[in-house]
C-alpha cells in the first residue's frame, strides 16, 4: 500500500530548463531544492519530487511548456491543490510539474444560459460562493471543497454527498480547453445541453486523471440554487433498517440531496474529537438533507422521518438552519477525527450498488476483524459510497502488511457485487495495481491505446492507472 | 444534401455467406433481394442495400457475426428501428448488416437500485411503460420514441423535449456490453452513481453511431416518476418577448420538463392538418411543462403564466389531463404536418446556446427567405434546439440547388455562434461533410484515431461522421 514503484527518474537537462525560462519567463520556472519538495506530494503523504516546478500564467505559458517538454523527452505532471487521494499529481518520474496556483481567474458567468468559465486553478468553494450571489448552484461538493481546485475536480471526476440528487463532475462540465502533446490546444464540447456531433472527448477527458492532455479552461453548467433544505438525523441500533430506510426513501419518490452514513466507531471518533452530542451507542447514523421547493420540502422531510422512525430509528428534524449545520459539521469533521486513531490513515472509496450496502457492510467489518485492525466506515449510502479506513501504526511493519491484504479484501469484496475500487478518489498511483481486476484484458487494452492516441510517448502524467 | 458519396461497395463471398450460416444457423441470415431492400434505408429515404442481413437472437451470435465479418473484411452495419435522420444505420459499404429486433426483451428491473437492463433492440416507449408501472421513469423522449430502440437511442444519444430538465440519454446510461472488433464482449459502466476507475469508456460509446462497437446490453438508470405535471400554452405576437420569457422562466428557479416552440408556418401546417385551435396569426406558441410535488407544482405554474403575461402572451393553463394531452398531441403532430408542406422534407436539428435564440430565430428565417424556399421552424427553445425544416420538391434540380445552400448557411449560423450542428440527430453521412467546420484538424485527427484503435481495418459501420 501506498508505495511507488521504483521507476526511472527523468531529470530535466540544463538546456531545456532554459528553453521552459527563455519560452515563459524565469521566475515562472522553479528548481531548487525547496520548490521541488513542495510540489512532490499530495493528501497520501506519497512523495517524489519533480526536477522542475512550472508556474504558468496564461494558455500559451502551458503550450510552450507542453511543446517543449514533448519535443525534449520530458515527463509533465498537473497539479491543482495536490489535495488528491491517490496520487495523481506526483510526479512519479520526475521531469516538469505544472502547477495551476497562478490560472486562478473565473473568465466569466454567463447567468442566461447558467453556464461559467474558469481557468483550472480555481478553488470549488469560490466558484460555488460566486455563483450562489447570483442564484445559482454548483452542486459537486468533494470534502476537499474549500481548497481543491476545478483542473483537479475534472481529472479526477470528483463527487461528494450532494452528488447522489445532483450527479458527479461529470454531469456540470460543458466544455474543456485542453492542450494536447503537440502544444495544440482542443476545444471540446457545448454550452448547449445538446451537441451530439463526434464522439463524447469531453467525457473522455473528464476522470482520465491528467494523463491525456492539460485543461487550461473549464466550462461549467450551473443550476438554480434550491429554494431551501431540511436536514433529519436518525440512529439506528442495527444495520438492516439502515439499508430498509434507504431503500424505503428512494422507493417514496424522494430524492435527498444528502444521505450519509457514519458507523459505531466513527460516532465515538467524532465525539472523542468534537463532542457534537451524538449517542455513542448507536450502531449507526444517517443524516439525511432534503432540498428543494419550500412547499415539496415540507412534505417530503416529514415524510422521510416517518419512514425512519417506522424502521426504528429515533428520528430528530434540525429545527434550525443553526441546528442542521451542527450536524454537518459533525460530519464533516469525521475526517480529521478518525486520523487521530492511529498514525496511518488508509482511506478507500470502494462502491457498491445501494441494494447491497446491508449485506456487504458487516462483511466489510470482518475484514477489519480478520487482519485486527482498527476499522472505520462512513460515506455516501445513497450512492453505496463507502469510505472505508484503516487505521494504522505506518512504522510497524506488521501492521502493515496486515492492512496491504485487508485493502485487497476490501476492494474483492466491492467488485465481487460488480461494485467500484473508487467512487471518488480515482486510481493514480496507489489503486493502480488493481485496475486489472476491475477491468479485463481487452478493457485495458483498449483504455492503453487510447492512452497512446494522445500520449505516444508516454511523457502527460506517466506512471498512472497501470496504463504505461 | 442527402447525396451518399459513391463508394466501393464491398460483396460477401459465398463461403463467408456459409460460414455465417453455420455458425448462428441459416434462418438468422438472410440475402434474398426482398430482405437487402427492406433494411436499406432509415428516416432520410436514402437507401443503400446490404449484401447480407442478419437477425441474432443472441449476444454469442453478434460476437460470432462480428468475429467472421472482421476475420474475411466485410463492413458490419448495426441497425435498430432504422428511425435515424442522418443515415447512421444505412450499409454504405455494403457488407453485413445486423438488425436487432429479435434481441427486444427486458432483461430485468431493479427497483432497489433504479436500473433496468435491456437488450438493443427494446423499443423505448416499451420500457418506459414497463418501468412507469413500478413508479419509475425513463425520461429519454425522442419523437420516434414508440418506434425507436434502445440500441439506436445510445448510438446517437438521442435526446427530446423532456430532455431539458433530465437530460438526454448519455446521463442514463449505466453500463453496455458491447461486441468489439475481435467478437470479445467488454462491459463498461458500473449500477452505481459513483464510479471513477479508468476513462470513460462507456460515454465514449454514447453517441458514437456504432462506429466503434456493437452494443448487445444496455443498463439504464431510472428515477422516480414524477408525482404530477401542468401544461401551459402562451400565444405570442413578437419573437423578442419568447427570449425574454424563456430567459424569465429559468432566472425564477424554474426548471420546466419541456419548453418546446412553433412559428407562424408552423402552427398553419398543424391547424390544415388536424384543426387543433391554435390561433393562426400568432408569430409563435410556446408549449410549456412543469412537472414534480403537487403543491411546488402549483405555485410553478402559476409562476409561469405570471412571467409568461408579463411578457405580453395570452395565456391558458390546461385545466385537465386531457386538455394538456390534446397541446401535446398539436405538437407531436408537427412532423406529419410539416411533411405535408412539401415532397421532401430537410430536416435539421441544429443548436444555438439558448440565450442568443431571439436574435439567431430571425436570422435562420433570412435563410430561409434569401434562397426561396418553404421553411417551418419548432423544437426545443428550452435548450436552444430548433429543428429548421425546408420543404421542397426533390424533384426540381433548381430547388434542391438553393435547399443545398442554405442548409449550409444554416450550420454556419448555427456554428457562429458556437452551437452545434446536430443536437440529436447525429452526423451520420448527411452531416458527414459538416464535421471539418465544427471541429479543427486536430480534434478531427483524435476522434480518428480513436476511430482506429476500436477498429483498425475500418470495417465498423464504415462511411460515417468524415471519419474514414
Amino acid at each position: 500500500m501506498f508505495k511507488i514503484k521504483p521507476v526511472e527518474k527523468i531529470p530535466v537537462p540544463e538546456n531545456v530548463k532554459r528553453y521552459l525560462k527563455e519560452a515563459i519567463g524565469e521566475h515562472k520556472v522553479l528548481d531548487d531544492e525547496m520548490d521541488r519538495m513542495l510540489y512532490s506530494y499530495d493528501a497520501t503523504r506519497l512523495s517524489v519530487p519533480p526536477d522542475v516546478v512550472v508556474i504558468p500564467e496564461s494558455e500559451e505559458d502551458v503550450q510552450k511548456v507542453v511543446k517543449i517538454c514533448y519535443e525534449n523527452d520530458i515527463p509533465i505532471t498537473p497539479r491543482g491543490a495536490g489535495s488528491g487521494y491517490t496520487g495523481g499529481s506526483i510526479p512519479v518520474k520526475g521531469g516538469v510539474l505544472i502547477s495551476f496556483e497562478k490560472m486562478d481567474k473565473i473568465l466569466w458567468i454567463d447567468e442566461d444560459n447558467a453556464v461559467a468559465k474558469v481557468q483550472p486553478g480555481v478553488i470549488t468553494y469560490k466558484l460555488q460562493q460566486a455563483v450562489e450571489k447570483r442564484g445559482l448552484f454548483y452542486p459537486p461538493d468533494p470534502a476537499s471543497y474549500k481548497f481543491c481546485t476545478l483542473g483537479g475536480n475534472v481529472a479526477e471526476n470528483a463527487g461528494g454527498p450532494r452528488c447522489v440528487k445532483y450527479g458527479v463532475t461529470r454531469e456540470y462540465i460543458m466544455e474543456l480547453d485542453t492542450v494536447i502533446y503537440t502544444g495544440d490546444i482542443i476545444h471540446t464540447g457545448r454550452i448547449t445541453l445538446k451537441d451530439v456531433a463526434g464522439y463524447d472527448i469531453t467525457r473522455l477527458l473528464i476522470g482520465s486523471e491528467g494523463t491525456l492532455g492539460i485543461f487550461t479552461g473549464i466550462t461549467v453548467k450551473l443550476i438554480p440554487k434550491p429554494k431551501a433544505k431540511k436536514t433529519v438525523k436518525a440512529v439506528y441500533m442495527d444495520l438492516e433498517s439502515v439499508g430498509k430506510t434507504v431503500k424505503d426513501i428512494f422507493k417514496a419518490g424522494i430524492s435527498p440531496s444528502a444521505l450519509e452514513f457514519m458507523d459505531k466507531l466513527a460516532i465515538n471518533a467524532v465525539e472523542d474529537f468534537g463532542h457534537f452530542g451524538l449517542p455513542r451507542d448507536a450502531e449507526v447514523i444517517l443524516l439525511i438533507e432534503v432540498d428543494g421547493h419550500p412547499k415539496a420540502l415540507e412534505d417530503e422531510i416529514t415524510e422521510v422521518a416517518r419512514i425512519c422512525e417506522q424502521n426504528g430509528a429515533k428520528v430528530e428534524i434540525a429545527k434550525t438552519d443553526r441546528e442542521a449545520e451542527k450536524l454537518w459539521e459533525a460530519r464533516r469533521s469525521l475526517s480529521p477525527a478518525v486520523a487521530k486513531l492511529g498514525r496511518t490513515k488508509i482511506n478507500e472509496d470502494i462502491v457498491f450498488p445501494r441494494s447491497y450496502l446491508p449485506e456487504a457492510l458487516p462483511r466489510l467489518r470482518e475484514i477489519g476483524k480478520k487482519y485486527n485492525l482498527k476499522m472505520v466506515n462512513f460515506g455516501h449510502i445513497g450512492d453505496g459510497n463507502v469510505h472505508a479506513n484503516f487505521m494504522i501504526n505506518g512504522l510497524d511493519p506488521d501492521e502493515v502488511a496486515r492492512a496491504e491484504k485487508a485493502v485487497e479484501e476490501v476492494f474483492e469484496l466491492a467488485l465481487s457485487y460488480r461494485g467500484s475500487i473508487t467512487g471518488e478518489h480515482g486510481v493514480g498511483i496507489t489503486k493502480a495495481e488493481f485496475m486489472r481486476k476491475q477491468f479485463s484484458p481487452q478493457e485495458m487494452e483498449i483504455m492503453r491505446k487510447i492512452k497512446r492516441v494522445w500520449d505516444p510517448k508516454n511523457l502527460i502524467n506517466p506512471g498512472k492507472m497501470d496504463l504505461d
